[in-house]
């Protein structure tokens, strides 16, 4: 198959990214391992996004320039979500035709779908992430997610490579009784914690461009249960930002979901859905896992 | 009627609230006109809109130990929308029942329906705004708004008040052909700027609490297309707040938009969009109005 294989352990090895983690003044991390070198970038948060394409130039250059900061070489539950608080979270429905057909329906949304989440969702890629008692039904979605590197409207599909930073992925888990109270998915997509992103971000020219071609897999309790490639999305990177900065400017940071591939929770005959102690990873060529625990939350909190 | 007829002129006294004015450090802005008396808050940004409770409580008791800012008096195209960058505004649809008969339903969604805008898409009160070259079916819908002043998650609907911080007044304009691009509305209804909002958030303890009785109306060029009462809301602010905290941690200056009353263009007969040179007013009683000329974009601005 590919070096992506579910089942293989996952390989830290080759990969410059960046990440951010956990202690004290809130520093960076990110890694390059190719070959001898190695490559360490400052650790950037939403606030400071718009210094990344200097960054990424020198740390090409002269990766000595670049401040050190700790180095990601294994999963680590000290790393948080790669980015703190981006502006928006953009949520792509029905972008896989297999995912399309497995819904019941025989073509794609002529025109991207689109739907929110927002800062207050996020978890870490290891996070171990509580399942509110307010459903029975959550489902997992692997998915390729796009980071914002440079301020971006009314983006030509031919010019959309110079406003994607890099790639991380992200795990788009879904209330499915609260997705489909109403016709808007909002309510089953929002959730607090309820998605883990990461473990880095790896800059598109490393992955392909804006039609990257990645293996992409979810794995549950040790089952592959999706299995796609990134270059089938049915709307491209370049096409959903044309799309989207039609409509609206995105900004450094800001993240979009590009849909997930077939075999969904949901869908499956019987119905699968994350339980207590389930166990569920999102894996993408040349970008590394999301791994995260599912537990029952404790006891709904209340502000 | 009531002292929100639209034919009259905005009455600017009697009211205490809070804006955000356009000038040099971005200060403050804020009112009250009691008769002989006049308050002056200090201005609160979405950063700082954790300080408001105490604020406010130290407005009530004594006026002048709060720092003076700009007094706003009348309509003034230097007033900026009063929420600047809030982390989330959650728009709901389907919230009037008149709203949704003229839509063709007989009954209101189950659950409130939720749909997303971002900070990107607000405008100022009194600002020109620019009609977007790619549509022909720009919608207009006069909306109050709820402004949230303390940290909210979980919060049972007898509790809602605790966390509501006040109210002003919002168009959700709406791009009516992208609005139905899919079944998600999103696309129709995050374009930049197309958003006013204010002129002042006004404490919901001014406003007859979490179940306001306010005159709600909307102006087209002088002829009124909507009138309503926020009373007639079919899930009220503690049932809003109730739900979408059960979905996600609402955060101080987040915004919910409450729905439009009936009235909106599309529905007519013929249709009615705005088009250049148009005058559109939403006038809440007690907030006071956002007055907006609409007018065509010189040119697609790209990044």
């Amino acid at each position: 198959m590919n070096d992506a294989t579910p089942s293989s352990p996952v390989d830290w090895t080759y990969r410059l990214g960046l990440a951010r983690v956990l202690h004290g003044s809130g520093p960076v991390a990110a890694l390059r391992r190719d070959g001898a070198s190695e490559a360490r970038l400052a650790l950037v948060d939403g606030e400071t996004f718009d210094d990344l394409p200097a960054l990424l130039e020198a740390a090409r250059g002269d990766a000595a320039a670049i401040e050190a900061g700790a180095v990601i070489d294994a999963p680590d539950d000290r790393l948080l979500s790669p980015v703190g608080r981006p502006g928006k979270i953009i949520c792509i429905g029905q972008n896989y035709l297999a995912h399309v057909h497995e819904g019941g329906r025989d073509a794609g949304p002529a025109h991207p779908d689109l739907f929110p989440k927002w800062h207050t969702s996020l978890a870490a890629p290891f996070a171990e992430v509580e399942l509110p008692p307010e459903s029975e039904q959550i489902d997992y979605e692997s998915e390729l997610a796009v980071v914002i590197g440079v301020r971006a409207r009314r983006v030509a599909v031919e010019d959309a490579e110079r406003f994607v930073f890099g790639y991380t992925a992200a795990n788009d888990v879904s209330v499915r009784d609260f997705q489909f109270h109403t016709a808007q998915r909002t309510a089953g997509k929002a959730w607090d914690g309820l998605t883990p992103l990461g473990p880095v971000v790896v800059p598109a020219a490393l992955l392909g461009g804006v039609r990257p071609d990645l293996a992409i897999a979810g794995t549950l309790d040790g089952e592959v249960v999706q299995d796609d490639r990134t270059s089938k999305l049915l709307f491209g990177v370049p096409e959903l930002l044309a799309y989207i900065t039609t409509v609206m400017t995105l900004e450094p940071g800001d993240v979009i979901l590009t849909g997930t591939p077939a075999g969904v929770g949901f869908v499956r005959e019987p119905k699968v859905f994350l339980r207590d102690g389930a166990e569920f990873e999102v894996r993408i060529e040349g970008i590394g896992a999301l791994r995260n625990r599912f537990v029952d939350e404790q006891a709904g909190r209340r502000s």
